[in-house]
């Protein structure tokens, strides 16, 4: 192996400090392809308009896993293994009875239940490529579960069971609410799912592939993603957007004064604007097309005419278009969904972009490791400590 | 913020490829040094045998947070914080006690109650540089508890309270073996984890960092370092050098014979070689010292000269050197520590060096977020299913 620590002195260059390895190259994928300036965002090459309106969320995490659609027998099978894995060990669910307090914050509640699966996962440690596959869908399946676990324990309620019917979808919505959706909400939800499964070296992806890359279990590297979704500045900004919109509809303010106030005062507006995306994010036009439907379905158009109104204004101000959390925000809201669930629910999405992307990762593993430049003292030593 | 995804269309530039981001410098520390021609580390500026020789755990700590050693007034007040930081809540024992299976992975579950420490503390989302060194702290002090519960209950032995007095080390082995060390034990504990408290941005203390500038919480980030410590291309060779140890014991076969058969097969010798130090790996060199005294001590020099043997002929062949796990396999061995605890020992350690590396990370946090280079398909789109 190389000598990255010594590779300055080895070829007589100082290697380039890229603060927060912008722009850096780590790895090749062929699991997904986003062109920010064309606002185009591909899965193994299938746009994601394509896929929101013709394919469901288990088609997709087939897609991503596997490179190809799935054929009708290969969807049944699928569909038949995720069905079998949406129940969880019942010590887990006595663990969030008993050992997560109510008051838990959701990702770090789940963070610490997805790392406990793997204690009672007789396959953890095997890491063939048919095991791993195995625990992706089995991590897939039982996410769900787990949210919807925590949620219902948490407000005194029993945890219902998984049907083990239907779609991810379907189940996930039935378990959080004691019962069956409808057509138009499982689809919506179906949709979502799809919208968030993958998006390339973002950071919790980043995160599960770096500790993957020390051949440590998929567990350990998904729970690490969990803690990376966590942080305010990944997973969280749809909660802020609906934060906004709810503090807008409280104050009874018109929403151009509201969001002209907001610039004037050089606030930032959460969910409007992208690292990568600088034309409208593809995700953000499925998903606005989605409240629209949703909106005349439920007979509420005020979050959708909020919404408009404030986008319209960034838009124009500042040229930022909204992003996937902008809209996602008032659907998710729509559908009766607590806020601080958004995050979980975009972690029950990306489980399959995670393990994807890890997959990957072991099919020509490389220890991912940069160097750090050392800007500190040298040539100290240590005083007796009363000569401190 | 500029664009990672279009950087290729917009400066028309396509970004370089590297690899496992191998030898990319990607961001400044003041932590430590490594010159690995050189066989030199720094923490802070202190040479790691200066430190080995002269300053406890404590001590180190206390550098690796607050860039100074401390002044005897410092030290004992970290020492009393210490000290009342070592109990944990019943419900964290509970949990080892009937929701961690009795052959879970030792590292898999203490992933596990390190994630669900966060969960019973008040201060987990506090992000406030004076609550970071709290929980800094309090982790450091609370993961020698559940190491030793875990090793307890797991045999069916009740776990021992900490005495909260003395030194981490002190108390360490206490915990795990129900008696108070001798004060030979006691000062080898101690510089173990003096020499494996910080080494720059490897692999576990990426991924905290990663984690952390989501600006996620700090259990967030240590539950995911957790995990990549586990992997045994980072964490896990002194378990394998102690088995080809005891292997070799077993066989009674001569060892420059095992080592010549070895080294003929081309077999990897573990604990040989290191990618950063291509000279001696200067805490191999004190854990030697270590050995050395310790073997006396014992009357048992059979793991010392098995293990000068094997090392002077990998050296001698290859021109690898032994690194820091090469020695502490038989020094933890004839410390009668379980083998599959050499790596949580490892996490006591460096949970100081991870919290250090997060402190610093908060001081001026940037999203740690590279790219990956797409090479999949493009142009296809969803077929019904029937005709794929």
């Amino acid at each position: 192996m190389s000598n990255p620590a010594s590779a300055q002195t080895a070829n007589g260059e100082a290697p380039k400090l890229v603060k927060g390895l912008e722009g850096v190259l780590a790895l090749e994928t062929e699991l997904s392809f986003i062109d920010g300036q064309e606002g185009v965002l591909l899965y193994r090459g299938y746009e994601i308009s394509d896929l929101a309106k013709n394919a469901s969320f288990e088609e997709v995490a087939y897609l991503l896993w596997n490179g190809e659609m799935p054929k009708q027998s290969q969807l049944d099978e699928l569909n038949r293994q995720f069905r079998e894995e949406r129940p969880v060990h019942p010590d887990i669910i006595d663990h969030l009875r008993h050992h997560t307090p109510n008051d838990a914050v959701p990702m770090s509640a789940l963070r610490t239940v997805i790392s406990m699966l793997g204690l009672y996962d007789e396959e953890a440690e095997d890491d063939s490529p048919e095991a791993n596959m195995r625990k992706s869908i089995r991590l897939t399946a039982k996410l769900p579960t787990l949210v919807a676990a925590f949620d219902r324990v948490r407000k005194g309620l029993q945890p219902v069971a998984p049907k083990q019917e239907g779609s991810i979808a379907f189940d996930f919505l039935y378990m959080l609410n004691g019962e069956e959706p409808g057509p138009a909400a499982e689809e919506i939800m179906d949709a979502a799912l799809v919208l968030h499964a993958e998006h390339g070296l973002n950071a919790s992806t980043f995160t599960a592939r770096v500790i993957g890359s020390t051949l440590s279990d998929i567990y350990s590297s998904v729970t690490g993603a969990m803690g990376a979704l966590k942080g305010p500045l990944h997973g969280g900004a749809n909660i802020k957007v609906m934060e906004m919109l709810l503090e807008l509809d409280a104050s009874g303010e018109d929403a151009s004064a509201y969001i002209e106030r907001k610039l004037a005062a050089g606030e930032r507006i959460m969910g409007m604007g992208h690292r990568v995306y600088k034309t409208i994010d593809p995700r953000a036009t499925i998903l606005h097309g989605m409240l629209e439907g949703l909106s005349d379905e439920k007979g509420e158009r005020k979050w959708l005419e909020m919404s408009d109104t404030i986008a319209n204004a960034v838009t124009e101000a500042k040229g930022l278009n909204a992003n996937v959390d902008f809209f996602s925000a008032s659907v998710y809201y729509l559908l009766g969904i607590e806020r601080d669930l958004y995050t979980p629910i975009f972690a029950v999405s990306r489980m399959t972009g995670w393990t994807a992307h890890l997959l990957e990762q072991w099919e020509e593993n490389r220890l991912i490791r940069p160097r750090a430049g050392y800007i500190g003292p040298r040539d100290k030593t240590v005083k007796p400590i009363g000569e401190r």
